[in-house]
């Protein structure tokens, strides 16, 4: 099985969203519960100026791939700028949080070694 | 762990190139052997005009971010033309090629579900 898939590919799929994550959405564009891949999961998600994906951690290691914007990483209490360009790398059960300190949407694709989205478990 | 890397901060790493794949050449941001995280790892690769990656194949399941260019994909024997923009799933096993079928440099990441790419054994 090998496809291709973009923003516009998904348009038919509603963006994902909580109470929990003010300003943040997502869509699933490689995940066993929605194109039966295995192996890797992958989603990309927007946060709005302002917006806070806020601290949490989970089991397996995770990474962001950022194509627009500019904001806030909280490395477990350290914090560093990140911006279009970057890629973080985050261990398994370290706490991590982004925040969209810009003036434009940051955006960003995770990435976990997980076969979907919904098998991983977030921890606060 | 949790750590941000660019190409800029990778500079006074080499690229790599091999005599199988004419015009590519690739980075390691994220990657055991050289920042000690492990569960998933991630490089950045460029194909040059006309540049190949040859149909090859590997046991874990990979996924490519496309992030500038336009090349065609080979899947198992099936092209598809893929774009900045994309986003690329192949299953572990599932023969593949990237030909940059373009005038500007294709650009793209590579993740796998492994600690490091040295672990990955490409066959062919």
């Amino acid at each position: 099985m090998i496809f291709i898939k973009n923003l516009k590919s998904v348009s038919d799929q509603e963006w994902s969203t909580t109470e929990k994550y003010p300003g943040v959405r997502w869509k699933f564009l490689i995940d066993a519960d929605f194109t039966g891949s295995s192996g890797l999961s992958l989603g990309f998600a927007e946060i709005a100026p302002g917006g806070d994906l806020i601290l949490h951690y989970h089991s397996p290691a995770e990474i962001y791939v950022v194509t627009g914007g500019v904001g806030t990483l909280n490395k477990s209490g350290k914090l560093e700028e990140v911006k279009k360009g970057d890629v973080v790398y985050i261990a398994g059960n370290a706490k991590h949080a982004l925040k969209n300190t810009g003036k434009e949407t940051l955006e960003f694709y995770w990435i976990f070694p997980t076969d979907r989205f919904s098998e991983v478990k977030y921890l606060y």
